[in-house]
């Protein structure tokens, strides 16, 4: 792959666990796969996203490869989304420490030279669902239990900018508006309606297809594809880039009001007592 | 509601007409109605808007209110625009007041902090059809007699860049172009089609329907749902409030223009035989 | 028609064939044809686009002309894009003598007063892609071998921005974001389903649907009409005026590349194996 877009900062150096992500690349085709294997659910944690940009950036770096899947190992969810524990109860530094993370991770995914694709085998909401748009193309398994969309606004958050600029460039303001603010989570078919995914397909086809889609892709030259992905997306990374650490004073303020803290204690309450 | 964006000026404080809008709020729900009942066919005048903005203000005030259906008490017209009368004959210092109240009414709605849902039970040209453009949500009547649109072009003048603004977001650029520039009246078929409204029900479930929707958005918590429509509204609506004072010079201009005030003559000679 | 809009330069004032299109001006309806005769395949070269410019300039500047239909009199091909041989061999200054070419037909086609139909009645891949989206609506003959799309990263390179910004004007940010990366040429069809063209026809059909589409248009007067395409257009036009000779050096420098010369000729080598 080509180097990372430059004004990228290098992936964090704190130590982290590095048993969340499988990561293999077949040499042969130039594709890896980040398959996502942090039961229960694959949340977001800041261990996750630690381990996800650094074995992003590897890839990134190595010439062999082009193109990445990303898909999941745990049954039923492809992530749930941004790990809500490294949101409450924290200090403004770990808010901080944490969101610099999750903007890091978006810059690198969303302004990737790889060509890369969401399998989506399981639920995907809020960031789970924003790993998937920021992907050059989305192919989700058509069973009717998988749900997806960014529906921060339910848990009484509100979508940073640049996830609501990445649903916009995928399914157009109106639907992104309605979306967003109703905090929809969309059925499988309604996501492809919407454009939230390109396709469905059965979870037995899901690999095949993904490897298909792939090829699809790579057949194009590396450097034209590579432009023309740039000239796509750079407003609305260059957004985030100038507005950064604004964006994460944003972020530590509102999640650390004591409103807010509440009704996040609240839904971890509900999620642990859906669980027993 | 929680208090209205900062900002947007007090409502206007002229003498006017106080009955061509009928306000009722049901405090069980929250939701309030505003029902257009200035017969013959609920033209903006100003008297109408003036009405309009300062009931929409009190409701934005009123804590017990959370959101606003718009319907029509006049059979088979929901509003036909602004009143051309306002535009014609009358003097350049009428003419920017009349155009200061019509943008007055855009920002109001177009950033209400209340839920607004567009009940669309008549035929919905130009100003009436910026009305239902504005809301978060649009049901129409599907009535085949029943059209909307930005019609503007058909009587020779253009729609403001913030009436093309509201429309490119609602369905995107080219239907926007498209339809800008033949002035086209679509039926409620085609306008569901096209995205202008989000959904068509027989008259009798319009109400129904309504308070339906209205309680699947009132279901999300007022604070992050507001938040969320401020960042999709706030670039079109800062984009007026940047250039007001331009935008009312440029009307006051353009329609003081003599040929512009000939085909309004001719176009309110052609109602009035139509009527006859 | 008007006035051309401000700020555009003159037609080049070259010796030039002048034979490449044949221009007809129906004085009754006020529409003229432009009808492409450039054998083998409509590329437009240097020469076919000064000629281009200066045809549509003095419509532009003829009070009876009110619209064009840019349509082909090559059967199978509307124009086969930008002719490689201008970008290939040639010194730095033949490039930006070319580009400024293109730059000049793209800025007058997407910045015409007139109404512009494509009647498009070939295949049409690149720059003859290009010529269709700038027109007002877009009319193909459903022939399934014709094709139609923005294919410049197949071969290497990559369309600039203000192609991209068109192109996202007609079909949205994210069917132009793929399409574009995968330099796809879609089937009559699917550009319909994609937006890429407004209706298809039986080529018996094709002119006299062009004419009906244009009497549609030229139904609404001038000036509201133009001023409204002005308006839906000018953040495209403008930007591409502000960053012109930005523009011409990019294209220069990236066309001048030896990798980039490289591909070029290898595809036209494979275009005149297919042709023997």
């Amino acid at each position: 792959a080509a180097p990372p877009p430059p004004g990228l900062p290098l992936a964090l150096c704190r130590p982290f666990s590095n048993n969340k992500i499988l990561v293999e690349l077949d040499e042969s085709s130039g594709v890896a796969t980040m398959k996502f294997k942090s039961p229960p659910v694959n949340s977001l944690s800041l261990d996750f996203i630690t381990e996800f940009c650094i074995g992003l950036e590897k890839l990134e770096n190595n010439r062999e490869c082009r193109g990445v899947i990303f898909t999941s190992a745990v049954p039923n969810i492809f992530s749930s989304g941004l790990d809500i524990t490294e949101m409450c109860g924290k200090s403004m530094e770990h808010y901080a420490e944490f969101w610099r993370a999750v903007q890091e991770m978006w810059l690198r995914l969303y302004g990737s030279n790889m060509v890369t694709v969401a399998a989506v085998n399981g639920s995907s909401p809020a960031g789970g669902c924003l790993i998937a748009l920021t992907c050059d193309y989305r192919i989700m398994v058509e069973n009717p239990k998988f749900i997806i969309g960014l529906n921060e606004a339910q848990l009484g958050i509100v979508a940073p900018f640049w996830f609501k600029d990445t649903f916009v460039n995928t399914v157009g303001h109106r639907v992104a508006e309605r979306s967003l603010q109703l905090g929809s989570l969309h059925s499988a078919a309604e996501a492809l309606r919407l454009g939230i995914v390109d396709e469905l397909v059965p979870e037995v086809k899901l690999q095949e297809k993904a490897a298909a889609v792939m090829a699809q892709w790579l057949a194009l030259p590396d450097h034209a594809r590579q432009l023309t992905k740039s000239m796509m997306r750079k407003a609305v990374l260059d957004r985030l880039v100038a507005h950064r650490e604004e964006d994460v004073q944003n972020f530590v303020n509102f999640i650390s009001k004591e409103s807010i803290q509440k009704s996040l204690r609240m839904y971890m309450e509900m999620l642990k007592k859906k669980k027993s």
